[in-house]
C-alpha cells in the first residue's frame, strides 16, 4: 500500500520569464504538504545567453541542436543562474531546497542521442534515474530543485528536456509513492482552442489525444508534454495534471491526463 | 575524541583553467580515502565570461566590486559552467559528488558586507555554516563539491571567497572530525622568493607570517589564503597545508601552517 505522497512540480519557460509569476509558482510550490520535487527548464534564456555571446540557436524542427558551446551556455544557465535564483528564493520561504542537476549525486544517468536523420549534439536520453540517492535526498528533509541536464557517467553533461525529466522522477518513484504529477506553465490546461480558455479540456486520455492530434488541434508546444504526461501514467505515476503556474496548490485544475 | 578523518581540499584559479592540470586535481581527490570536501574558485573564467559579455570587471585594490550582472555571471561561471563540469568528472571517477553553493540546503549563510570605504556590492561575509544540514548530506555518503557563492537567507545569492569558504567548513567541522585542509594551487607551496621553487617555507607558524609580511617576504596574493589558513586554525582545523593541486593526496607535502 502507497501511503506517502510526493508531489513533482514541473515549471516552464514563460514562468520563468516573469518575475512576478515565477515568485507565485515558488510561493504555492514552497506551501505544498510533504514531499515534493521542483524540476525547471531555462528555455528563452538561454537563447538570450547564446544571443549575447554571439552563438547562433540552432534549432531543427523546433528542437534544439546542442553543441559543445550551447551546452556551456546551458550549465551557464540552467544550472547556474536559474537554478541558484530558485533555491535561493525558495530558502527564504522556508523550504529547504537544494538544487541538483543530473551529474549531481549521480541522480539521472542519461546517454547521448544516437546520430540518426538529425545530430542533436550533446542531448541527453535519460537510461536511469539513480533512486536509492535520490531517496537519500529527500529523506534527509531536503527539496530537490532540478534543472534540465544528465551527465552520461563518462563525465560529459547533457542537456535533457525538462518535461521529460519531470515525468522520469514521476515514474521512478511511482513504486515507492502516490505520485502527483504536475506541468505547469501559463496557460490553465490543455485548450482545444488555444486563444480561448473556456475551452479547456478537463480530461484527456490517450484515445482522445490521438484523435484530438490527428484533427491538428492539439498544437506542436503541447505534444511533447503530454507524450510525456502518459509515459509517466504508463510508468505507474498516480495523478497527472496539466496546469497553470498560480494553481499548482490546488487539486484537481487544470486538465488531468488519464489512461 | 576525534577519530573520523575529513579533508577538506579548496582547488584555485589556475588550476581550474588549465584542462590536465584539473584533471589530475580531480583524480587525486577522488582518491582520497574518507570524509571529503571540494571547495573551487572560478578565477579568469568569470573575467573572461564578463569580457565576451562586455561587462568590464571593477576591481579595487586587486578586490572584485559584484554589481548584479557581475553576480549573475559569477552564478553561471561558478555554479553552472564549473560546478557542474567537475561533478560530471568526479562521477566518472566513482566519486559520488554532489554540486552546491552556499544556498543548497541552506549550508552557507551570509550578510551583505556592511559598504564602508569601498561598496564591494553582492559579496557575502560568512554568517553561518548549517552544519547539521552538511552532516546529513556527508553522512548519506556524498561528497559536497563547493563553489564560492552564498546566500543571505533573503532569496539574495552573494559572492564569497573559496579560500574563506573552505576555512569556515573546516572551522564548523573540526568539533566533530579531526579536519585536514588543503588549499591547492600551481606552486608547491608558501615560497619566500616566488621564481625559487627552493625557496619553499616547510613550517609557517603566525609569529614568522607576521614578519615575513612585514619584510613584505609573503606576496600579496598569499595573504588571503594564509589569513584564511590561520582562521581555520583559530578556530580548531587541526591540520592545514598550501600545496601544489598534484600533492593533494600526500601528507606533509607543501607549507604547513601552524598557529
Amino acid at each position: 500500500m502507497k501511503k506517502q505522497q510526493i508531489t513533482i512540480i514541473k515549471i516552464g519557460g514563460k514562468v520563468l520569464e516573469n518575475k512576478s509569476d515565477l515568485s507565485k509558482a515558488l510561493e504555492l510550490f514552497a506551501r505544498i504538504n510533504g514531499l515534493k520535487i521542483l524540476v525547471h527548464g531555462g528555455g528563452t534564456k538561454l537563447d538570450g545567453l547564446l544571443h549575447r555571446l554571439g552563438i547562433r540557436p540552432q534549432m531543427v524542427n523546433g528542437r534544439r541542436i546542442t553543441d559543445a558551446q550551447t551546452l556551456d551556455a546551458a550549465l551557464m544557465v540552467y544550472a547556474g543562474l536559474e537554478n541558484k535564483k530558485i533555491v535561493a528564493a525558495l530558502q527564504a520561504l522556508r523550504c529547504p531546497a537544494i538544487g541538483l542537476s543530473g551529474a549531481d549525486a549521480g541522480i539521472l544517468l542519461a546517454e547521448k542521442r544516437p546520430v540518426g536523420e538529425i545530430d542533436y549534439g550533446l542531448v541527453g536520453d535519460v537510461k536511469q534515474v539513480n533512486r536509492e540517492n535520490l531517496m537519500k535526498i529527500i529523506q534527509a528533509g531536503f527539496v530537490p530543485v532540478l534543472c534540465a541536464l544528465t551527465h552520461d557517467g563518462s563525465g560529459q553533461m547533457l542537456n535533457t528536456n525538462a518535461d521529460t525529466i519531470a515525468s522520469e522522477m514521476a515514474a521512478a518513484l511511482s513504486a515507492l509513492y502516490h505520485t502527483r504529477l504536475i506541468f505547469a506553465f501559463e496557460k490553465i490546461g490543455v485548450l482545444k482552442d488555444v486563444n480561448n480558455e473556456r475551452s479547456l479540456i478537463k480530461e484527456l486520455d490517450r484515445q482522445s489525444y490521438l484523435r484530438l492530434k490527428a484533427e491538428n488541434i492539439i498544437n506542436n508546444g503541447m505534444m511533447p508534454k503530454l507524450d510525456n504526461a502518459f509515459m509517466a501514467l504508463n510508468a505507474g505515476a498516480d495523478e497527472v495534471f496539466i496546469t497553470r503556474f498560480d494553481k499548482i496548490d490546488s487539486v484537481g485544475e487544470g486538465t488531468r491526463i488519464v489512461l
